[in-house]
């Protein structure tokens, strides 16, 4: 049985203060908990409804009443692991980087995380107001795709206004994505926050403003989700790379 | 004030039996209430906690808690309308059309919806496994497109067997869609379930099979959401066309 600290603790670990704090993160679900074994991600402690077989003093067997005490989850699922936040490492600026602009939503940064991995883009910047890589809901969007993704937490505006590549941005007004003659695959690709895109500062710092032009007769949708928006400019990005 | 007889009605429309009895679907919050009132949907009934100065008969304020007795938003947001379903169209197979082999996530399909009218594509066809496009949480997300958007629920299966246009169907193994030679701008193509993909009896009927290509060195994202493999495949299609 669990302990009321040990419960408290776990529960704690919700706010990203005490993860930081911590320097611990929770995992969720046999499925995604097995996806961050195979990892480099160190261990801290498992706690399981159903044995995983792994070093016993990392493993502790629990109730299912013990699990829905720990569980982030509405439906919980199995078991609940505990991992050591990891180093970040340097950016690779030799390579095409996704930079986000204070995306807010856990989905949409779940999502965005596990495009970078499909479509080979390393290093994911995260300016400081987008919302935790280490919250359990991005974790849980993931799928495992958390581990293959370098992820910084920067000072964006800096960041960009030292660097020497192009820098993409995606606009309501830009140029035409699919007709853009100069896609590299280095550089950073900046996404917008959710309700208002790209801000000023940034925006004054890029220097290829690129668009999802809109189909069909009705030009009536507003726009696209973020995540959305991303995977089609990825798409688009690693498509060229195949041309050459 | 909400008599109980009300309150009793507008929470039965959270069930799709209900919804197709009465043939009326939920819209909540101002801003897509507005979006759908723009459109050739019926309103029924508007309840409201601002007035929107709309014919008056068919707008009622209520008060934050009344609306909260009908809302089913964890967050209201000020407005909640009841519109009448509208007939479908019939599908033109001259142009693109998507195609959903039992999608059951409210959020997928609201995504598709407001993907298909980016990108001009009129029908999108539900197998009647499909979640229900009129379910609260897919209106929500649509953001106004299931209004541009033809939606038909039909024996999928059986409407693949006897249409004689290509069928392109995603799968992991398949034909790389950058360098497919023959997507056309007329046809279906069918995105399948998120846990299943495309069942066995559709993919039986399947001409083209289509595959969005892992890049990077690892290779190991198991597959990517099934809105967001739609979002970078219509792209591509839509793409094409531009070339021609």
């Amino acid at each position: 049985m669990l302990s009321k600290n040990q419960i408290k603790l776990i529960n704690k670990l919700k706010l990203k203060k005490h993860r930081a704090e911590m320097n611990v993160f929770v995992a969720e679900g046999i499925k995604t908990i097995k996806e961050l074994l195979k990892s480099n991600l160190k261990l801290q402690h498992l706690y399981t409804t159903e044995l995983f077989n792994i070093e016993t003093d990392l493993e502790t067997l629990i109730s299912e009443a013990d699990l829905k005490r720990i569980s982030f989850l509405t439906t919980p699922n199995k078991a609940l692991a505990i991992f050591e936040i990891p180093k970040s490492k340097p950016i690779d600026l030799s390579k095409l980087c996704v930079a986000l602009d204070d995306v807010r939503d856990p989905g949409n940064l779940g999502t965005i995380i596990r495009l970078c991995d499909w479509f080979g883009v390393q290093d994911l910047i995260c300016s400081v107001g987008t919302v935790d890589c280490y919250n359990p809901k991005v974790v849980q969007a993931t799928m495992g795709s958390i581990t293959r993704v370098n992820i910084n937490y920067i000072d964006l505006e800096r960041f960009v206004t030292e660097v020497n590549v192009p820098v993409y941005g995606a606009f309501m007004e830009g140029e035409n994505v699919y007709n853009h003659t100069a896609l590299n695959d280095s550089g950073i690709l900046i996404m917008g926050n959710e309700a208002n895109g790209v801000s000023k500062p940034i925006e004054a710092l890029i220097t290829q403003k690129i668009t999802i032009p809109r189909f069909g007769s009705l030009q009536a949708t507003e726009s696209l989700n973020v995540a959305t928006a991303t995977s089609i400019l990825l798409s688009e990005f690693k498509r060229r790379t195949i041309e050459r």
